[in-house]
């Protein structure tokens, strides 16, 4: 058996020294570099070649390197063939991490003060205590929940926001297309941690800002397509947002000439905010295809036709 | 009697808002705006004027705005003069939030992001897990406890070193100068938070710096008189750093032509790590005053000879 990895040319040696260390005996391959098509049994990848099925055979089964499959073209892929999100505690982590990051920067002006340092100027803005501050999260699945975990300590007034409802303790749940509008109004700091799906895209839009209260931030660590770029540039040129940390774009990585780069009140990383480590996605993987060789439950399988 | 403050003029305003609504009888007056000498009875300052015995002759005691008095020039105060230390929680609050925020930002590698959002450059740099981020605080007073409090949840290995003994839960504790390089060698990012001493004046220099592991960062949230810049200028540019957090400078503001301003490497805030809430101190303030008329004993009373 073959696995072949189809994802970031950046983090491909690390996935082999991964997969070299945890099962040495186990060909892996890194794309464009497939070797022998019909040897592929397991894809690692971030977005499918085209033709997968007449190009490999013998393909068992598909894993997303991410914990979102969104990026994937369900059409594209062969019907019976299973797909598996990753799990692996780092991602969690990693997001969880990141957006405590963004909410305290944003908290703590650092979008202003980055601005200041570029214009030279040493001015203080006084500081709110954290229980002024309310930091709401748009999405209260696994992400959404090891984000809040991170943020209690500080003190921050803590709600959010889920299609289905949910109840997390010292949270504020709000549910559904009804409770938006509330949930908006009573959140500084919003953050999204949506699925993109048909009904999530664009949500990120002049409506919705101007549901905020004013001079409210953004942390957008769901996918690009949640976002309305024209309407936040133009939130943020009225001072109805004060600022925005952007980790994920469509397209990625955005063109040269994009207006994110060099604006003052944007702070933009690349796709970085949660990321899979090679050595617990290895060891996710191996024993993925160890379970199914065996006929057990798969952990991350992806209900067809409910792919999000 | 009269209150005058002497401080930031930015956060003079909401120093006398706070006192207008705690105390509105109590008149409250803004330097250089001193009305009658004689009728001053507290100063609130940061750093004092010029021949303040003489100036006013019915002063009863000083106060910092903040936690330090390193910045008070003691044999320019009256002997007798009892002064104070600011003791206000939001101090040790603001200061934990923005230990944890630096903190996160070099573990996530945010001074490489930012330099590529200048040079419009995409490109990942892997996570790594917090359980590798060696971190380390120089000083294990009452705002490194409550900064170490802070980072614990995210897995970090916490070590710390103090002039003097301490025993923190979670935390390998180094003492005074012989333990210092055992110290420094496990630290990936190194926080100083140290009070400024003649033993502690230019503690952050090269020979500090070669002692850490290569690719360490700092953040300075001390003093600008612990750091000696040009040897942090050196370590970066050999990579022996790979960035840091400057708070605090000396003098403050930096001129305009300091290398500090535009350094790729360098993220430089206003001095505003921790901050003296106007609400709380007002309160602390007013109740020291009370305090002090009836006879109590004064918290946070510095003795002097022993100033810092």
């Amino acid at each position: 058996m073959t696995i072949l990895y189809k994802a970031s040319a950046e983090r491909a040696g690390q996935w082999a020294a991964a997969f070299a260390r945890q099962a040495p005996g186990v060909p892996f391959r890194i794309w464009p570099d497939i070797g022998d098509p019909e040897a592929v049994e397991y894809l690692l990848l971030w977005q499918p070649p085209e033709r997968i099925a007449e190009t490999f055979p013998n393909l068992k089964m598909v894993f997303s390197v991410g914990a979102g499959v969104d990026q994937l073209d369900f059409s594209k892929l062969p019907p019976g063939l299973p797909v598996v999100r990753m799990l692996e505690p780092g991602i969690a982590e990693s997001m969880a991490e990141f957006v405590c990051m963004a909410t305290l920067m944003l908290h703590r002006d650092m979008v202003a003060y980055l601005d200041q340092q570029r214009r030279r100027q040493w001015r203080e803005i006084q500081v709110q205590p954290g229980a002024r501050r309310r930091v709401g999260i748009l999405g209260l699945g696994q992400l959404g929940q090891a984000s809040l975990a991170k943020l209690r300590p500080f003190g921050f007034p803590l709600s959010g926001w889920n299609r289905s409802p949910r109840q997390i303790e010292g949270v504020a749940c709000f549910t559904g297309a009804d409770e938006l509008p509330a949930f908006l109004a009573q959140t500084d700091i919003l953050i999204c941690l949506l699925p993109l799906t048909e009904a999530t895209r664009g949500i990120l839009n002049a409506r919705l800002f101007a549901a905020l209260p004013p001079g409210a931030a953004i942390i957008n660590v769901g996918r690009g397509g949640h976002l309305v770029e024209a309407d936040l540039l133009a939130a943020l040129e009225t001072g109805q947002l004060s600022g925005a940390m952007i980790d994920v774009l469509d397209p990625e990585p955005p063109p040269a000439e994009h207006p994110f780069w060099r604006h003052p009140r944007i702070v933009m990383t690349p796709h970085i905010a949660s990321m899979t480590r090679p050595e617990g996605g290895a060891a996710f993987v191996l024993e993925t295809i160890e379970r199914h060789r065996r006929g057990l439950p798969i952990e991350g399988l992806v209900p067809r036709g409910q792919e999000y």
